[in-house]
């Protein structure tokens, strides 16, 4: 009785045509889980309808199966060494909100690549950062200088790279053509050491334009807003935006960059890899305060480095049924995204305010998966 | 018949022109210990082995005893004037966590030395701080300028060295050539006046490639952690790190740097001064966040600092066996950075960062040795 009731459960969510914004779906959601629903340690998307439907996924036992013990004999940078390339003579919030991001989520080390009039600012925010003034704009640059100052960026950000389990790129970056074409090569000599990369903001626009990028390197994960998926949408499929079948748009915007992971933000997150399809539906926060994607894409690269440390770690023992560390890192952020900003809402009301949130990401973790053994 | 050879060498001791710097006094003082003088507030070093073993020692007991009295009659800088050379364009949270942990330990002054870049960003931290922007790196200075500004840095810093009780060298000092000689020439002058100095991060990579700026400076603590340990023992032993007789290793390189005591952290922290070897092994915390380091090597300064000033008020009266200050304060630094940290982990978990342990040094004091009378 109660299997029939989950499968006819299961049949009503696949007919559900706004899958993700409806409160039907939510409910019926609700009512699967109550019911056992799934059984493993997450669920698979279900193709069953004819078209695909991404199915919510157990984002809990992820984070727990991926988040590392904690062990006296480790050493510093083993739980993480993440970097956020962003910061200009405009944005100083959206980088130090994602650095810091990663240090509370648990991350050992925690940087910031900006330009030099944003580094005393990022600095004087937090000790705990280190902040490297290394990144140039055009207005402080003279045209016969630019392939020397480009050369020099580089070297700068050279030094470091090998050390870093995943770069944030995005936060607060700017759409300065001379620094965007700076980052564009941090991105390429990223890549070459296999370093994953999370990309938010003005991260996007810059890969919008340049698809090249990222396309077909399946360590880098996209986490546009509704505008910037948008965009992405005009520009790689050619099309509108789909809300009908929203499943669908953004697995074919996946494949056709190459099997990037996608994390499509809004009221589910929707996580995409041209694979598969989960969905991240928790109750977050009503609030929209500016600085909560970059809460999201310092999380992810932290969890994105855990998942592959678990993976290469446990191999096929790993009792997760996902295997791609750039989805698994982002199924793990956006829960703990939600969770936190739930418990900031639950404190501060109206007047939560991103520094908040980012004041619970340890209670949260620490609710799903205590630290002390 | 003991006792009389152990107040002999004691007489000696007292009557010792350079007291802290003499090899003969430090023969004195092994020869006492071996004696068995002070009647054992913390343990000995285990010979049984025929291999050296490092022993647990009573870390407590020996901040309580070198713990000044707080008294209505003192003034001012009487508890600790410590200052930190580092900061640079780079680094500005590492000096800061060192100067604000001496503080917090209750140290009456805490100055930084550090470049101009650095210093509006390390003042901006906290208003506790003195911040000298004195220091300069290359790229600010023409070749041509060079041996002026060294002179201009060495008159600033010689404006106030007799003033300070202990020196820490090194917390995001950088790594550049010109900054580095001015430094040398800053540790050579602290020397020539007998104040002691804490080396931990850039300044370890400093004396690994300069030697002679501590060998036989039996004021001066070298704090390193694994990586920099390495490249110590690769430097002056001509070897490679040997795990399994780890006691004897670092005893012989103390040895071999004429007297020097080195605090190697690691999963317990191993103290020796090429005399004893001493271990701290009080549980701290698992997480492994940057800048604990800069909080060990601020602590250790002001214990030292209070060693200094214990052992030479208490002459043979004092109940500790060991008679190094700088032996005692890495103890004692050692095991309130573990403490500390523990406290801090207990209330943040997996979100804790270096300014949550630094909040929790004094606390972790006060649990020792009760200010209250």
């Amino acid at each position: 009785m109660l299997m029939n009731s989950k499968l006819c459960l299961l049949r009503c969510a696949n007919n559900c045509m706004l899958l993700d914004c409806s409160p039907v779906f939510r409910r019926q959601q609700f009512l699967i889980r109550s019911l056992g629903g799934g059984g493993g340690i997450d669920h698979h998307t279900n193709y069953s309808s004819g078209k695909m439907q991404s199915v919510e996924v157990d984002a809990e036992n992820i984070i727990r199966a991926i988040t590392p013990a904690l062990d006296s004999s480790r050493h510093k940078g083993q739980a993480g060494n993440i970097a956020v390339i962003g910061g200009c003579r405009e944005y100083t919030g959206a980088p130090y909100f994602a650095a810091i991001s990663a240090l509370k989520i648990g991350a050992d080390l925690s940087h910031v690549f900006c330009t030099k009039d944003a580094a005393h600012v990022i600095k004087s925010y937090s000790p705990e950062l280190i902040v490297h003034p290394v990144l140039e704009e055009s207005y402080n640059v003279r045209e016969e200088d630019k392939k020397m100052i480009s050369s020099k960026v580089l070297a700068e950000v050279d030094k470091w790279i090998e050390r870093f389990n995943c770069l944030v790129i995005g936060p607060g970056l700017g759409r300065d053509p001379f620094l965007l074409d700076c980052v564009s090569e941090i991105m390429r000599h990223a890549r070459q050491s296999n370093i994953p990369i999370v990309i938010d903001g003005d991260g996007l626009f810059l890969v919008t334009n340049n698809l090249d990028l990222v396309s077909g390197y399946a360590l880098a994960v996209l986490t546009p807003n509704v505008n910037e998926y948008k965009r992405l949408v005009q520009k790689v499929l050619s099309s509108e935006v789909n809300d009908e079948d929203a499943t669908q748009q953004v697995l074919s915007l996946a494949k056709q960059i190459g099997g990037v992971t996608i994390l499509k933000k809004g009221k589910s997150d929707i996580i995409n890899d041209g694979d598969t399809v989960k969905s991240v539906s928790i109750y977050g926060s009503p609030r929209r305060c500016g600085g909560q994607g970059d809460i999201l894409s310092g999380s992810v690269a932290v969890f994105l480095s855990w998942a592959r440390q678990h993976i290469e770690a446990a191999g096929p023992d790993s009792n997760l049924s996902c295997k791609n560390p750039t989805v698994l890192g982002s199924i793990a952020g956006s829960a703990m995204m939600r969770k936190a900003a739930s418990l900031a809402f639950s404190n501060k009301k109206r007047s939560t305010v991103t520094g908040d949130i980012i004041e619970c990401l340890g209670k949260s973790l620490e609710d799903i998966c205590p630290a002390s053994s």
